[in-house]
């Protein structure tokens, strides 16, 4: 198939309107992994996602059962024992919405707004989720049979916690069987250049609790005499990370490996004004680690970030009163080779050893996710490049991007996969924040990059995961 | 009057449950004046007091407009020229009530549970006004005079804001003309300890903003590259404090009028048991500033404490963002010879000074109050503790408190008045906390030492404030 294939082509623009009302249809379920409230949303939005595979031609169709929401499994084997078979990747479930009041529209009731389809999920990841069906749907409607076997793994905890599909990963491993995997879950570059994330942050995200009296004190009464937690956590935050963006933890950088002249280059290379990327987020200026680009924090440097923080009064007006407790959500995103689990222990120790007395402090891990990287000349990236010039009509950026995917990782080490991570959302799709959109050309071009990619990976990778014929 | 005045006593004896039930009625109306949603129910509380003194038989009762909620103010002025005039202050207005699970009951349905009321405003400070109409009420049935004249001042907004009633008492001053003001708004020492409270603490409370993007960031894609809000606050507040209990703020300490010999000798003689206080407040240990015990770092020195944090995510799970912005309320109770709006200005300038780079900061004055000492051998001190001593059996301590009640000093230095602060609440009031209550006994005998009060007042301060006949 090449982007002359008429059929497909005609398919695809006849098919267009039905084709948006089902994503719609898809955004609206609201999915969101990290409230317990929406558990059922989760298991509806999982059932929906099998009857569309079921529909488009998928085989054995499954719900699967995890430790968390239940993950979606299809396959079609039919490319014969000489073609490789391809893992594809992405997750239903969604970020929380708040604050909902500056959503310009519900974040479940989606609309297209201008080019773009605006809803949660609309990019992060029910869109790309979506374009992979849509394109199964049209090459098994307008061919009959794919150049690839595909294996589908849709899960239900991305944006919650690692740990329960990789505990389903481990245990079915043998039926997971593939050549390569295909990740897509992550955007283009800035000025929505086509990019093909070849590295990834990981993620190790903990939460504070700092306890001092069992109930509320009057801060008249015992102010001067007794801890405060709330200021005790700000003096725990305060203490882990110093005024030149260094994170103070001991340990906490040993396992960074450090960039290479040549690495630096790249990131120098790479078309990304400071200025522009700053007014866009409106911003008034960029404060980082000393020592690194804006692209270089980013892309290649670990971080430590509160996501959340609370304890306390938080009404209008005035309350006299020190808090009997404090808490902190506190994430920390790593780079090759730091490791999850022992960068939550370096935390936990030094938390305990900057913990001011007079309060109680714990630290809980709530999950975590090693960082990923890819080397650009791989077969399956350059098969991936090749596929997005051809549909997009440019060469792609190869990215090292800040965000975390952990099961990037998990496929690497447990399935021993080489991974593309092919995503197309646009770089400003405002993921995780309010008014999250899709570009919907991204998405209609993505539905023929995939299909492209199917024939680039067919003539690039073995059935044994080596390259095949037509790569270098 | 005296203990032995059998027909007050038996009055009293005679409507005590009625009293109860007027006493929960009033504790009923949830007057919570830091919540604007509860403005009509504060009016509705200052209707239903002004009701009830009218029914007392005071005189001349009205709902003053303030800028806030309605002040309630009553008279009763037939003592004659001879006899000096009394000037009684209480607040109507209430704490709010979070957290609301840690209540064993519902705080705006009174019980009595063994013999304390258990309510919110029990005992801060609607019991301590309804015990003073009680006493109006009782005296004129059995007497039909007193030998005082009685201006009666209840406000609604003591713990929100004291510029409401600081406003309306300088656009009314010609109006309370009084000899002397009895506030009622403090309690016993510690083991419930008859005590009269000679000094309060002031209190500069703030709200800290910091704000950085418009919207909440992905902590992926922005990590690294932008100043975080929810740090840079942790990093304002860790840095306005140090670890050995002192204020880093530059002129904090200028105007604090250190403790004489004296002053350290009279703290040590007080019964105070650290260890028990510890235990009974649920702490781990006690902790505050190098060099002060805790009675001194209570009752005579300034403090610096969050009473509230928050931004960004705040759910059940995880969530990868950077806020768009954080907040604190903080409060430093002040000290003699403190000014609350000198001390905002301090810190707001050292605020400004620490703050990080990429993030916009802004220091809100909420309110302030400045703090207040009487002399232990004033007149109306001396005849304040004749009272006690007369109605509890036992001699009074005098304490400086930790609190904060700004209207101490607005009387002082608007009306010129010297001040009784006579309060009968048992020191574990869970004032400002859940389960907050009031000692019964403590209430009863309450109203006798008012009634007794006046006798004593009546003998020792002449209508022209200065000291009478009976004093030394």
């Amino acid at each position: 198939m090449t982007l002359t294939d008429t059929t497909f082509e005609e398919y695809l623009e006849a098919t267009r309107d039905e084709r948006l009302e089902s994503y719609k249809a898809f955004l609206r379920i609201p999915s969101i992994s990290a409230l317990p409230e929406h558990r059922d949303d989760c298991r509806a939005t999982a059932t929906w996602l099998a009857a569309a595979l079921e529909r488009a031609g998928a085989e054995h169709v499954a719900l699967e059962e995890t430790t968390g929401n239940p993950a979606v499994y299809a396959d079609w084997l039919h490319a014969g024992p000489d073609a490789p078979t391809v893992l594809v990747y992405g997750h239903y479930d969604v970020q929380p919405v708040d604050p909902l009041d500056l959503w310009t529209s519900p974040p479940f009731e989606p609309v297209v707004v201008g080019d773009r389809m605006l809803a949660r999920g609309s990019a992060d990841d029910k869109g790309q989720i979506h374009l992979h069906v849509a394109a199964l749907a049209a090459l098994l409607e307008t061919r009959g049979s794919l150049p690839v076997n595909l294996r589908y793994l849709f899960e239900g905890n991305e944006e919650d916690d690692a740990r329960h599909l990789r505990a389903w990963l481990s245990a079915n491993r043998e039926r997971l069987t593939a050549d390569v995997a295909v990740i897509s879950d992550t955007s283009f570059f800035e000025g929505n250049l086509p990019a093909i994330t070849i590295g990834l942050r990981g993620n190790a995200y903990v939460q504070i609790d700092v306890q001092g009296s069992p109930v509320d004190l009057h801060s008249g009464t015992y102010g001067g005499a007794v801890q405060n937690p709330a200021n005790a956590l700000a003096q725990i935050i305060a203490a882990l990370k110093g005024p030149d963006g260094r994170i103070r933890i001991p340990g906490f950088y040993d396992d960074v490996v450090g960039l290479t002249d040549a690495e630096r280059e790249a990131f120098a290379a790479l078309p990304f004004d400071d200025e522009a990327w700053r007014a866009h987020s409106g911003l008034g200026s960029l404060v980082g680690e000393a020592g690194f680009t804006t692209l270089e924090r980013i892309g290649a440097r670990p971080t430590l970030d509160v996501n959340g923080i609370w304890g306390g009064f938080q009404g209008e007006g005035s309350k006299t009163i020190i808090p009997a407790h404090a808490h902190a959500k506190m994430s920390c995103r790593l780079v090759p080779d730091q490791d999850a689990e022992r960068i939550f222990e370096l935390i936990r120790a030094y938390v305990a050893e900057v913990a001011p007395p007079g309060v109680t402090v714990t630290v809980r891990n709530l999950h975590g996710g090693s960082p990923f990287s890819m080397p650009i000349d791989h077969p399956v990236t350059m098969a991936a490049a090749r596929a997005l010039a051809a549909t997009f009509g440019r060469e792609p950026l190869f990215a090292r991007e800040g965000g975390s995917i952990p099961v990037a990782a998990d496929f690497r080490t447990i399935l021993g996969l080489p991974i593309v991570m092919l995503g197309f959302t646009p770089p400003d799709d405002n993921a995780h924040a309010p008014n999250e959109s899709m570009d919907l050309t991204n998405y209609e071009l993505g539905i023929r990059c995939v299909a492209r990619l199917w024939d680039e990976l067919a003539g690039a990778v073995g059935p044994d995961g080596t390259s095949g014929k037509g790569t270098r």
